[in-house]
């Protein structure tokens, strides 16, 4: 399957901007609600140790996947689908062969 | 000053024990307050990695901090007498010499 050096119009980077800012937005809301929701149960220092480990997972996770560049976009739209953080409708005026790609890639 | 190799009776150890053991309480119960406080307050990504930051250091220097080990615990000491984590008057009963080592290293 192709998925590099795929063109994106112009109304598609347009969808994709979207799409993608949404789900980030989507995903940074539910670490800052889990994170605050985590905070205000701490009662011990082992949570606290825990907390930690927690943070440094999901910022690493956070910084590895949120990669807006087009040659990599089938894959992280793949990903976000999965992980449920985006819906397929939200990519809806892609081209039929980038919606079939990232669906089959998700299914994966 | 001489602060390795220095002898400690059985009653200085439990003194030593329980003022450790108290610094170590009172510190932990400030982080775990000031983490708890933080979390409640979040609001943004930022301040999410800021809190990471933040345990990530935290981490690094409780972990090293609290070495139970007399040849070094006149060092130990002397830094949660400046740090404000123990009081002097609960070292009282150490040997003299201990004491005012303690003191003088904490004034450094």
């Amino acid at each position: 399957m192709q998925v590099n050096n795929i063109g994106w119009s112009e109304i598609e980077e347009k969808i994709a901007r979207k799409a993608f800012e949404k789900a980030y937005e989507r995903e940074i809301n539910a670490l800052i609600e889990e994170v605050r929701e985590r905070g205000s149960k701490l009662a011990e220092l082992d949570q606290v140790w825990h907390l930690h480990d927690f943070l440094s997972a999901r910022r690493h996770d956070i910084d590895g996947k949120y990669d807006y560049r087009y040659s990599v976009l089938i894959f992280v739209f793949a990903r976000l689908l999965q992980e449920g953080w985006l819906d397929l409708d939200e990519l809806k005026g892609l081209e039929p062969d980038k919606l079939t790609k990232i669906i089959a890639l998700a299914r994966m």
